[in-house]
């Protein structure tokens, strides 16, 4: 039941042999290349699209500032300046109001239900209608598990503990603990651990143990809280400027985005990995691992809706994302209760 | 920044064009072609992989019989008779005993830790030491989400329920309730829904609910059970003839296992959507949707690990990727309890 079909063999050979001639692009991340996980993810998307273009696709990666200030990698996408990049969509909150419910949704999906939505739900086909206007395709690349709910001197046992606290937080999640009384401020990556050990600040959020770990808050915070009720799940996504995009033939582009996938599947194990390891880490520092009370959460949730409704109110896209959503989270959300398995 | 080497778009535009020469493999499923989901997954693999090898490599996707019968699959493979397969990795547990854990074990991992473990944790490397002897390469391909609790004429209110109940289940989960006392069969696909309907049997498990919808089971039984205890995650495959594989160049090899990677992504967003709409159905025909009582399911995992704990001292590969997988789950499992966030 083998056939071969004229000279297959020597096909086959051919096709796996050095390309004579490639096109090749430049993309810059917004990220450096050596931060764990984020970091190789787009050089291994690349890897990726030259196995499968027959070494045709030749994309050299970039990290962060190589070519472009990491926040301006969106302008240069758009004007052409760079043919691709890498991102966390949230950074594009300022231009594109539904990058900041992409990026991180307070009580939003989990990483299953965001991918089920975004390829199966019609999360893509919406996303992409607010980057059009901006001339730039947007590929949905890697998934980011949950963050850490954040690092805090003092513990939480009620709301109340928010008021007049001191911490770095971003995004829709600032927004609702300003609305409890927080003092929210951004404060960038390379000042969090001076600003904690000074006391500038008295709490902060950054990212999942994973990368937390290389900060290493462990040292100067005493409580890591649990659950990253700000950012349940999270998208990286390659972004390509639409001219280049239009250039490159249906099979390529269908090329790019199972490379996506295949990079999709390979983060969502790797990172459930180092996560565990990370927490581990984290605890031999002595520091105390905590959930929030669930009392707590159900009043950040209350908080959390309010900010949504108000930004979707603010922005076509954003509602009808945010209504998409929300709607798919009941529908699948009874699935995942029904499913769950009760702790041993 | 955009460079074009050599003859770029000439060569972008040939990679697309139809190859004149072409090798092809015929690949049988032990599933018909029509079932929902895993019936279109290795012809949509099949797709992946033409994509990717620029249409170099052509398989030709069978359904269940075309060839051989379905639980011959795995032995045509292994003859070479047949070069590839599709199958459900459970039903070749008489061959390869490990092969009972990775379809179904009871209180096993949730889809994202079975994904982790597989392709991050060591998992695939140690079904392959049990898949070696045979001369078949296996490729995980398909990850399946857990199947429903099943369909009982009676609620389940306690484990003395089991008792003197005729059930149709399968695999290391009947063994679980034949030790508490139900009298556990298997019966056909076919012929389960007449067996309810003529009270030859009282209970059954299939599938989830986008499969059991489909066997009509809401027109006579009143009660749908989840979790499903024992099959929180199971994995369809790729299976190939190791002559037949050792024959591909390592860039075909490995735009195979990408392929299944885009495949597992796809194919998780997909069930997510088509279960949710399942249940809806099922409901609306008047089914009660229920859960076990968690001390039941407490109960049933104590017998549970009994077995797997049995059959891992009759295996040796059984017993290693029994103890990595509970290694790992431990590990990984504490992130997804601390991540959990309260239903509202």
């Amino acid at each position: 039941m083998r056939k071969t079909i004229g000279a297959a063999t020597m096909a086959v050979a051919m096709m796996t042999a050095a390309p004579a001639t490639a096109e090749s692009f430049d993309l810059q991340s917004v990220f450096g290349l050596q931060v764990p996980s984020i970091g190789p993810s787009p050089v291994k998307w690349a890897e990726r699209v030259k196995l499968m273009t027959g070494g045709d696709i030749d994309i050299k990666v970039h990290g962060a500032g190589d070519f472009v200030p990491p926040f301006e990698v969106f302008g240069a996408v758009s004007s052409g300046a760079l043919p691709m990049g890498f991102d966390w969509i949230g950074y594009w909150a300022s231009t594109i109001p539904v990058a900041n419910l992409i990026g991180s949704m307070p009580f939003g999906p989990t990483p299953d239900v965001a991918l089920a939505w975004m390829f199966e739900g019609g999360g893509m086909e919406i996303i992409q209608k607010a980057y059009d206007p901006h001339g730039v395709k947007v590929i949905p690349c890697h998934l980011v598990v949950p963050e850490a709910g954040g690092w805090f001197n003092k513990e939480i046992n009620s709301v109340d503990d928010f008021k007049g606290l001191n911490m770095r937080i971003a995004g829709l999640g600032g927004k609702t603990l300003a609305r409890l009384g927080a003092n929210t401020q951004l404060v960038p990556a390379g000042e969090i651990y001076v600003s904690l050990e000074t006391g500038r600040i008295d709490a902060t959020e950054f990212s999942a143990p994973q990368l937390d770990l290389g900060f290493g808050f462990q040292k100067v915070v005493k409580n890591y809280y649990f659950p990253g009720w700000h950012q349940p799940s999270s998208w990286d996504s390659i972004i390509i400027n639409m001219d280049v995009w239009n250039g490159f033939s249906e099979d390529v582009q269908n090329i790019m985005v199972e490379a996506c996938k295949a990079n999709i599947a390979f983060n969502l194990g790797d990172q459930l990995h180092a996560q565990a390891d990370a927490i581990a880490a984290i605890r031999e520092a002595g520091v105390e691992i905590r959930r929030f009370p669930d009392e707590v959460l159900a009043d950040i949730r209350t908080e959390a809706e309010k900010v949504l409704t108000e930004e979707a109110a603010n922005d076509p896209i954003f509602k009808e994302a945010y209504e998409s959503l929300t709607a798919y989270m009941d529908r699948v959300g009874e699935w995942e209760r029904l499913q769950a398995i009760p702790a041993k």
